[in-house]
């Protein structure tokens, strides 16, 4: 009928991401090619971003330490790109073997403008004048992942690790996509580890909210800063296996229009049906380091987290010790990752006089687990459960710290695993079923 | 003396090619780096074109074809260019590691524009920018070899085999530098392959011209197209190991301007000493086409190269027999690359009665061996000697081409080894000791 445009003369942009795992050999740049395909044969305009293939950028790391034990960053980055470069170029001429014209582009050809911070380069624009002109010309686009191009130096940078998740996301946003799909080695995102919590049960939906503060306390399959910026500018996620077809996990922004199907009413009952918990994530890779003997008088805590943030380290969670009226001090505890404890405990060392505490302690034998669900917000009953869980099973708990949709307490690290499986069942997050975890090398 | 600029303050400006074989290791590419940082410490501004290490290129080929037997031509390019990123970027951040600063460029980067044919590319011009403002800001270029760039369609593309010497060649004569080393596994160009010929002799000076017809007829040490670009552009060249400091081969044009030295007197005497017999090369890449029958009416020759033109094939010797009076027809003989032989017989063979030919012959079990001397223009009696010392050692010769400055023959493929040798002695090429054969990877 002409002048009355229905849905289905809609088509969709669909941006998909594939990791290093997926397209190991030529194989699995077959199978993923196959896909991308029938992506396309269904109706949708694609763009790809993708990894380098398997370890390659590992390998790449391994020769650059191999001619010097601190590469210089700007050629590191030139180095490192040419891993993504190889994996879009197989996989542009695989799907241009199965007939459909496909286009690959380089982070700066793609306009992935970023700071120029080689490494951990932060995009600061999309331009992605040439991906629209060959969507406008049919093609499938294929995006080299984890690179991009600062605009005054005309350098190559890279992202960082987990960077072709941000540009698969980045790009969505610069396009305004329908979905942006991050296929993975995991049927999608799970109510905890399915390796340490057999009975995890896979999530159908998770806001983004839930899903940052999932991945900021262990969970793996999503890395926090594509979370964030798919926060910040309302990209729906679908995690999903890159080996089968079954639905995966989307990551959706509740304050933010969907875009995908759905009538305000079903909107609204899929929010009520959200589970109160999200998931329970464990991350052994944080260290504590308690500061004994603060003098306890105003300033000194400050001053201690001064000689921290000076370091660049990612302080986590800090508990400040009732004071001692007898002695007029405090111990104050603090988590960080475990590659920044040596760091840190020399900063705080080399001021100790000034600081005026009395010794330092280093334990790197905790575990951190994190609950997390935007329901606890409104439910008081949640740390009372939590916290009476791990007691009956004779888990002792050294530090807690809450926000309003996460509680994380520190155990010992031995017995976080104990933890995980205890609160997944009290929390009833139990499947009925064992989830099938597949093989891969992980992202 | 202020005012009086002196010789000595002269900054000259070196091009310096490295091979794949320089550099298949992060040990040859921490010695790479050494060569190009002592050029740099004798107070040259350095500019270095780099080949993929080793055998990368080949490997990339492979995985293209494991994911599709006939790869996209530009996708193809998008690949193989990973290759020489690699060998760049190791190679800055080796001389980086050495205290000098040095930056690394793709072709595009450093301004390399070529036409839009993949896979071949023809280099249409060259914008240096970003080179010069490196070099003004004192550092050491490394310039990825065989790549460029298309303005119109924006992307990168190949120069196809032996690009690297092409690159370097062209960055010289775009930046107007005084000399272009070509760094490979051999001591130079040497009167014959030494190792078929061991007397063969290291040519000290040699000119474009005559350098040309050598590499045209199979000596493998420089790429016809790289000497062609450095003739038309006087760029002189220096073919030397990578593997000694010893000096190599200069390839000049006798007819430009020397930049390098030596007064006009001086020069003139080296012209004169010029030898009258730069080398003998063979070459066993040809198959030879046999066209029996051929109608000895005007015009049906001239069809014949017509049908053979079209399958693009490169068409080398033509041997024209003498008529059959009894017959009213003639036989004409031609090589062309084995590779594309095939193709040629197909075509042939399709316009069979057209033509009016009776039948077809293919050989590929023959040599070709050509002699090459800017001398023998003014030297009758070169010929003589060649057919002579053929002669003598029972050689049979089937074709014979010649042009002002080399004669070709073509033997049996059996027996182009002995008359190498023979040639090689009777122009009085042979060298007192047998030459010194570094062992490497080719080129």
């Amino acid at each position: 009928m002409p002048g009355f445009p229905t849905l289905e003369c809609h088509v969709s942009l669909i941006v998909q991401k594939f990791g290093g795992s997926s397209v190991s050999d030529a194989e699995g740049i077959r199978r993923v090619a196959k896909r991308i395909v029938e992506t396309r044969k269904a109706g949708n305009d694609v763009v790809v971003a993708v990894s380098a293939m398997g370890d390659t950028t590992d390998e790449l790391l391994d020769l650059a330490h191999e001619v010097t034990p601190i590469p210089a960053p700007r050629e590191l980055d030139m180095l490192l790109t040419a891993g993504e470069r190889i994996s879009m170029a197989l996989l542009a001429m695989a799907i241009k073997s199965m007939g459909h014209d496909a286009r690959s582009f380089t982070g700066s050809q793609a306009g992935m403008i970023t700071d120029a911070q080689h490494g951990s380069a932060r995009i600061v624009d999309v331009t992605p004048v040439r991906l629209r002109e060959a969507l406008d010309e049919g093609a499938i686009v294929i995006v080299a992942g984890f690179q991009g191009f600062n605009r005054d130096t005309k350098d190559i940078t890279t992202l960082g690790r987990g960077g072709s998740d941000t540009t698969a996301v980045a790009l969505a946003a610069a396009l305004d996509a329908d979905i942006c799909e991050i296929y993975t080695d995991v049927d999608g995102v799970f109510t905890s580890d399915p390796r340490v919590v057999p009975l995890a049960r896979k999530i159908d939906r998770i806001t983004s909210e839930e899903m940052l503060e999932l991945a900021a306390n262990g969970a793996k399959v999503l890395y926090i800063r594509a979370v964030e910026y798919a926060r910040r500018h309302n990209v729906t996620l679908h995690v999903r296996s890159s080996f089968n077809n079954n639905e995966g996990t989307i990551v959706y922004n509740p304050d933010a229009p969907i875009r995908l199907g759905g009538s305000a009413a079903e909107r609204e009952e899929n929010a009520v049906e959200d589970p109160m918990i999200a998931g329970v994530a464990a991350d052994l890779s944080e260290a504590k380091i308690t500061v004994v003997g603060v003098p306890d008088i105003p300033g000194k805590a400050a001053q201690i987290f001064k000689i921290v943030a000076k370091t660049n380290a990612n302080v986590d969670m800090i508990v400040q010790n009732v004071s001692s009226a007898a002695t007029g001090r405090t111990d104050i505890s603090f988590t960080v990752p475990m590659n920044d404890g040596h760091r840190v405990m020399q900063a705080l060392e080399a001021e100790k006089d000034d600081a005026g505490f009395q010794s330092l302690q280093y334990d790197d034998q905790i575990g951190k687990l994190a609950l997390v669900g935007a329901g606890m917000r409104t439910n008081s009953g949640v740390s009372a459960k939590l916290f009476g869980s791990l007691s009956d099973a004779g888990i002792n708990i050294e530090m807690i710290s809450t926000s309003e949709i996460r509680i994380s307490v520190v155990t010992r690290a031995d017995s976080v695993t104990d933890a995980l499986r205890v609160v997944h069942t009290a929390f009833g997050l139990d499947a009925e079923d064992e989830a099938i975890v597949h093989a891969g090398t992980g992202r």
